[in-house]
């Protein structure tokens, strides 16, 4: 596997929860975009690294209908040059009054291969959006085009969405918790930690449910994490 | 079928995003009541004329139980009064920490064959209204009763809703995004362009999942138009 | 039975809703827990006492993750104290950017025999606690950690909660609306006012279902508290 | 002097403090426009009873300049015909996005006798409105005009201002801290007290500046309630 | 004179309200910059065309003091070339809990030349920002240094401030109301405009100082625009 | 002079902005009191260890005017209790609808010795405040008393104020920007490196205002240190 693939798969595993205490101990405390939910309920995580969209507020007389008619127009041409397994996130300074994107944008960036889509502002046809096997996070559903409250600007330049700093390339993991950015520079030592700390939060979980206290379990004592690695090499035989 | 019955059978086929789009076209972008969302997911839209309700923020001495003793009190005269067929629409300030209305006078409502509630306030009985088939809208889930912080004043005088103009008879349809106002001058022919867009994008979403680039297709070129237009007429043999 | 069992029993059969009306007409008003709702499904309502944990914002030095080795640590301490039948409530003041808890921590205290949890903070593993047979009602999903934002101080002082007090031994109860604060004081007449409520909103329900009026019914006048009284007589025979 | 005149000679002298102290032992604890303050400093407080003024959110094709040309319009309406001595008082939802008014239609209503301004939405030519002589209460300086978010649509009728219900002929307060809403039913009686009150106070705060404790003097034990009637008698020789 | 000076000269003499109204008559209504005012009151308004920086939510590990010794950091840089004449826009999507300036680089910018200063986020050192005689406007004093929350990544591309698109070069006028954003398209017509309707309104107060009604005076009548332009001819000669 | 008297001395000359620069070195970000700026604009700045007073929601039936007949109310107990030097600081949960005190309570504490007041939550008597000089710091001006919605419960312990930890004993300085509070931990060291700073910036304001760049000066390189050492030097002789 290369790199890119172990990331994804680790990434896949772990829970946004998980990976924000990851990036806590790194002293990362704001990487959690804030005011944004699932908007369905997929059958796997959100997991990819992002592609950028960036809007402005709308102006009358320059965000008119015509404008998508034009297929460099910025919102059109991120839904056609996503990657494929990115995530498309829009930055919509937190402004869900109006959408961001639709069923049928939506629909082409799952056929392209697009791994999700995040927006700190709204979207429509959320009734369809539930039954997608895609996963999507937004602020809100909400039916106005975005042309009534936001002009798409730019690709892949450096965005907030829902206050969190997101850089062209950073990772994205979303849950039903929401959403966590892990800068792409620490992703891969942030997904391995991940994933270890995800299957011993597992067997803790299993303790608890069996009755144990959380004292010296949670976090571990040196005599849990002896007790732990024990049953993790009875495990690997 | 009258003038009415076509409209109400168009607009039962759209849904709020198709809506917001044609209202956009003819200038009114801020048709889409903000901030309120379904309390339930009945088998089919919200549809229907205005019946409007105004509160004003409660007084201590005023706003006591002994008030709804009188059946001229404009909340109960509205659960009594609203026609067949309408949308009983309340002015809460958007202030849910308090309901607007509870299980019991939504259920007579639907008894006497109203079409639904829209409120920026709160609701009580939450539960109850998830199992209702009758399409309910509201800010959020709120137990206190309307007195702690609403005053009932008017009936059928224009009012805002979720900061969206409403006059008597404008008319509502609301669906999984929300709930959009069509001002009832322009509702005949807003209904049938919905219409006759809401067919349009059904086939541009068959094409997408297909494979087919938005580049186009949507919005439409000329080739694309004549495209549909055949595949129209192919239908309709 | 005791009170306490008394109390318990009368209200887990009467809902949010009808707890308020019955304290508004002991001129308490503010006693709903706003912007908090349940971040789960369970089979029966959120009752018992009040447990109250105190958060204050965190501070960068003293908020590590080692604080956690202690088991004297507040939020620690709390979840393995809380007794069982008590609700723990948690002040965040209101500030969800960050979890309050999250599953392990629940877990535990289900398993320990706690009634249910109510923060006006966030919370994290929501995923998990969707399936959790357990009431779980907070201000929003949120993965960060509680040290990123949230320093536990103090444990069964009074406390704000989504702006109501709430002292230690209030009474606690939430269904799908959210929860209600009843003091302690005066919660065994409280919670038998509401029962009785309770039976006969019920009763006025079917009413309404097969087709009654409000008027006169819903509040009751002499005549209805008549024919009420009567249909009570007869079920219990 | 009339009735009238009393209370405009007592409400004078007195604040809004000592006002809502008053309300609030007649168990009125909202009487408070909460969210609007002085936009001037005129020479003396505010004082009067209420006209209204309704707003309800605007209609891109209903709220055009042209409106204004009709003598009619309700806003130009209540500039021309708010009696002397009365305040103008503006329900604008809260929304200060856009101005209620400006500095020509305040100053007509000053030359006409009006007795001041109140509104909870914003104001324009404040600027202009610093340096006039008259008292003009808003939630924040705002350029647009009126009708980028507001249709005036009512006269005196019942409105919330600040999430305080005001019906006509109720009485206004107003000074640096903001203003206060005074029912009209019981305005004699509050005027009466609060300017005993007033005085009262007054004294105590001599007696603080002089070195007093507050302990039983603020409020009044027997001693000290002894010690002002002496000093009450003293000052009237 | 150039075009430029015409222009600067037009709209140093009237005010952000007129020249809302003006934009208004355009079909342009979200042209004025919620949520910020006056950080002082200097000697004239804000006039000028706009220098945009961009910031997005920091990154603890790359917005740190140090940035500052790079003279290409975004900010500092915008600091020593903002053009003379130019107003400095910041972008903070309305976030006021750090700085995005001081005053020791607000200072600089006086020095060099620059029109003014405007920034949607918070600014530090207000108290000597007082007694400058230079506009700056802010949304609030705020002490904490801009790293805490604040990362500057681009200089002079289309921004948001107060939720109004603002692209380089469009001209931003300010007074005591506040900020209006003018689109460089349009900019000569509108001062012009605004140029003549400031003289009128002039004309207008004075009458209605004097005891005219607003009724076919504001706005004019055939008489009273006759009556105008004759005055004006008066003044002429 | 004692240690303190040195803090004092050191903290009075230097501002906020200052501090929290000082601060964030010392990776402590979250230490400005957000929301809360100066009701007055007294001689000299804010500058006192903390003596703290929490309030919790009001009750209707708890929080009844005869409560402060108790000389013990922790409202009265503080105002009469806070040790001379030392600023009250109030946890107000930032709610401004009501009071936390008034001014016959500052006049209190300002004739006690008390060096200020601090609250997230309103003042009322704010006409009398602006007239003292004595530093108070409030949310917002807010007439009604403090019984309507705060619930004084504790003296001394830590609170939240502005979303800011706040420990009995820490130091606070308030200026024109707002308050920032320094844990006692560390308030000797961060005063005397705030004081040295203080002076270096006043030099550079010197430089920037004679029209040096601020490349190389702010923040400074080598040159500039020797240069400002040399200065220092030659001041001292």
């Amino acid at each position: 596997m290369t790199d890119a693939d172990t990331i994804r798969r680790q990434l896949t595993a772990v829970g946004s929860a998980t990976l924000t205490t990851q990036l806590m101990k790194r002293n990362l405390k704001n990487q959690f975009i804030q005011g944004v939910r699932p908007m369905n309920q997929p059958g796997r995580n959100l997991v990819g690294p992002a592609t950028t969209l960036r809007y402005i507020p709308a102006r009358e007389d320059l965000d008119v209908m015509e404008v998508f008619e034009d297929p460099n127009h910025p919102q059109r041409k991120a839904v056609e040059t996503v990657p494929p397994g990115n995530v498309l996130v829009m930055d919509c300074r937190g402004d869900a009054s109006a959408a961001s994107a639709g069923g049928i944008l939506m629909t082409r960036m799952m056929v392209r291969g697009a791994a999700g889509l995040v927006t700190d502002g709204g979207l429509r046809d959320c009734g369809d959006i539930q039954d997608m096997d895609w996963p999507v996070y937004a602020k809100a559903p909400s039916a106005p085009a975005n042309l009534a409250k936001h002009h798409a600007v730019d690709i892949d330049v450096p965005i907030g969405c829902g206050e969190v700093p997101i850089y062209p390339g950073d990772w994205l993991v979303g849950d039903f918790d929401g959403v966590v950015v892990i800068p792409q520079e620490i992703v891969a030592e942030v997904a391995a930690d991940a994933f270890a700390q995800h299957w011993f939060e597992e067997w803790v979980m299993a303790e608890v449910k069996a009755g144990a206290s959380i004292v010296g379990l949670y976090p571990p004592n040196e005599a849990t994490r002896a007790r732990y690695a024990a049953w993790q090499q009875a495990q690997e035989k």
